[in-house]
């Protein structure tokens, strides 16, 4: 029997690796949560017809990439390729009633059932945010600062491109993309299938183009931005007087338009240009149709913006963010037999409680084994108890990075530790410092905020 | 059309609840960071043949209460029910070159198509590590410990009991099924029909009847214990013996057996005893077998554990764990006109580059909406900008505690509410102090490790 492997396309995340995810999330979180969001975790799971609604034409063409299967209760499920539409299902049904806007962040794993390429995986995160419920061109601005400042913070600044662009609204779009379709009516050899597909469904798509041809006529042809009214300019026109207020700088692209079809007025992405690609950090847009798409009565105002997590990481290690590693381990304890192994025990506890990193050496392995052990996993100090040594209380204690032993008594010697590896080493926290125990019963109002039921 | 709803017995989780789920992810991180465990996330879907091995006899009986399905590349895939296969899948693949034991951990949705009823859901989330590599009874006594600790640090010391059985190896373990079954033999006509199903299949299973006949009949029926041989008792006796040390309080309780069919030697589970119910917080146990029972040519040791997020969260509430709130917005930045938000935007920002929390009033609404939103929001201070103020660069500060209200320069304002606020209060952090962006390129081991494929 062979061992049933991995799922292609999917990673397992740990390691160095798995590091890189954590800071990510750390930056991103404190960002947020320093703006007034806060987080939501909505199901892998969503109704299939929820997606295929979120398009705005209901075909089920949207799911021959996803994993949509029937479950045992006979729903048809999808798991979720992009948290937006269960974000706004969730707004609507649980948060109609809060002060609005909501602020709402979320770091979960999407599925797309891609083509396989490298550096895209099918199970893959995106750490994005939603702000629902008001509709202000600041908010579009603030949410591209946000994410010029999560990628400062994660010493991608200086690297990377905004570009903005305006979709106006449906209207406004649909007179656009009959002159755009038109403008591409008498040069259709140009085309290639792809885009001859697109002129015919979707122009719009047509400015995705890869194509060079494409590109070029796109320069001159017709802008969407010429096609904004009055309502519509002075929003873009305020999006931008925001963004230099922030400080944010940033370029127009009239090509811009994104890969999902609900957005309107403003869109943007980051793009990266350090690479050998423009690919894309991250992008997002004003998305205020998709609530009546997805049945509720009427518009809501809605901007949002997410990262793919995979390249984020990606573009770190390009550019050579090197992580600091605070979970070193600053102290390995060897024990050699029985009565060396219940002092090393409570050593290791004790060291926990100094915030000290330690490992305890296992079983009965020779002190050339466990050294070499020490080694590998970089501890500062190794802690030897011997025989001898259980008896009389007392320890050896190694300087790995000096090459010095020197013998110590058990009560004194992680004190000495501390002393050498200094208290910025250490990881101070506790629990307790987070909350209180409260003999009043709470309230029924607080009650009901506490059940997910 | 109708808003698709939810995936039923699946939840959004947000506000006041996703606070707690936050608090309790952190107090587990910090505990098995300090314990040199890192982190682990294996992908949501697994090939179906995993978790059916996973059990022992690759029945698919398994897989009925889960969601599994085959995707469009004929695969048949399960969304993990637990983690533990692909936990042991992955190092199997990745991590038998590291050092041994590798501490991992994991904080995982996980799917059940169960029987829907209260306080059970469809998508749940667990906190659990896994010890593979190496065999040690300090190692189970350990694991037991971390749990202890993470319980006490969520504010629920003295709340719960740690249980613990051994259920030796596998042929201890059948000599003494031969005993139990013969037990019961004489005794069917006390066994509903569920019981008599597991007397069939696997009597073990009879360790776990709610039925008040047969627990009655346990407390004389042959007890595992008895029948463990030489080694097994010892390593049983090695881990009471370190419990010991380490001061967890626990009860031996024979009928002890878990939910999973590849437990050997110590199995526990840490059961709340302060609500209605006898409820399992969590539980673990050492599952030697698995990796063997999953393909690999040999066993390899391994001992892990489990916490069901919700069901902590719940034991939390019930305790009255009430949590601090640290996301409190400390400043509400009010502005009447578009001059007067031109200022108050990088007011805004400039709050939170001082770590104050601030909320920025949007649109063009009135004095009377922005004050209560302020106060929705809980907003200590506000800052009021009007169409004067603005000419003259100054605002109002409104103590909303208090009920004052003063004039000052824009200036100085933000200092004036830090003062008040007092600087223990605000998020101080600064990514830059984790990273150091290098110049010189990775070496191509360090890349490997920072590479998914």
């Amino acid at each position: 029997m062979e061992i049933p492997p991995r799922v292609r396309w999917m990673q397992d995340i740990f390691g160095e690796y798995q590091r890189y995810f954590t800071f990510l999330k750390k930056v991103a979180r404190h960002e947020f949560r320093t703006n007034g969001f806060t987080r939501i975790t909505t199901p892998i799971l969503e109704l299939k017809s929820l997606i295929t609604h979120s398009t705005g034409d209901g075909s089920d063409i949207v799911t021959k990439e996803m994993f949509d299967f029937t479950d045992k209760g006979g729903r048809e499920v999808v798991m979720k390729p992009e948290s937006t539409p269960g974000v706004m299902r969730a707004y609507l049904e649980h948060m109609l009633e809060e002060p609005q806007p909501v602020y709402l962040y979320y770091i979960e794993p999407h599925f797309r059932y891609d083509r396989p390429q490298k550096g895209r995986y099918r199970q893959f995160h995106q750490i994005g945010a939603e702000i629902i419920g008001e509709v202000d061109p600041i908010l579009d601005a603030k949410a591209i600062y946000i994410m010029a400042q999560i990628l400062d913070g994660l010493g991608l600044a200086g690297t990377y491109t905004v570009k903005i662009n305006s979709l106006g609204v449906a209207k406004e779009r649909e007179k656009y993309l009959i002159e755009l379709a038109s403008f591409f009516e008498n040069k259709k050899h140009l085309l290639d299938e792809t885009d001859l597909a697109r002129l015919e469904k979707n122009p719009l798509r047509l400015l995705d183009s890869k194509n060079a041809d494409v590109k070029e006529l796109l320069k001159v042809a017709p802008k969407m931005t010429d096609f904004l009214k009055k309502d519509s300019l002075e929003f873009y026109t305020k999006v931008k007087e925001y963004l230099d207020i922030l400080g944010v700088k940033y370029e127009e692209d009239h090509t811009l338009v994104r890969g999902l079809d609900y957005y309107s007025h403003t869109v943007w992405e980051l793009v990266d240009g350090s690479g050998r690609t423009q690919d894309a950090l991250g992008g997002g847009g004003r998305y205020d149709g998709l609530a009546k798409s997805i049945g509720y009565k009427t518009e809501v105002p809605a901007v949002g913006f997410a990262f793919g997590a995979e390249r984020l990481i990606e573009a770190m290690i390009e550019r050579g963010v090197q992580l600091k590693n605070k979970d070193k381990i600053h102290l390995y304890i060897m024990q050699l037999g029985d009565e060396a192994k219940k002092l090393a025990l409570p050593l290791n506890i004790e060291a926990r409680k100094k915030w000290l990193n330690s490992l305890l050496g296992l079983g009965t392995p020779s002190i050339k084994v466990q050294l070499k052990k020490a080694n590998r996993v970089g501890a500062r100090f190794v802690i030897v108890i011997g025989i001898m040594e259980a008896k009389k209380w007392i320890c050896q204690l190694k300087d790995m990075d000096r090459g010095t032993q020197i013998e110590m008594p058990l009560d004194n010697v992680l004190d000495a530790v501390i002393a050498e590896v200094g208290t910025d080493a250490l990881s101070f926290y506790h629990p307790s410092r987070d909350f209180i125990i409260s003999d009043v019963p709470m309230s029924e109002e607080k009650m009901r905020r506490v059940s997910m039921d």
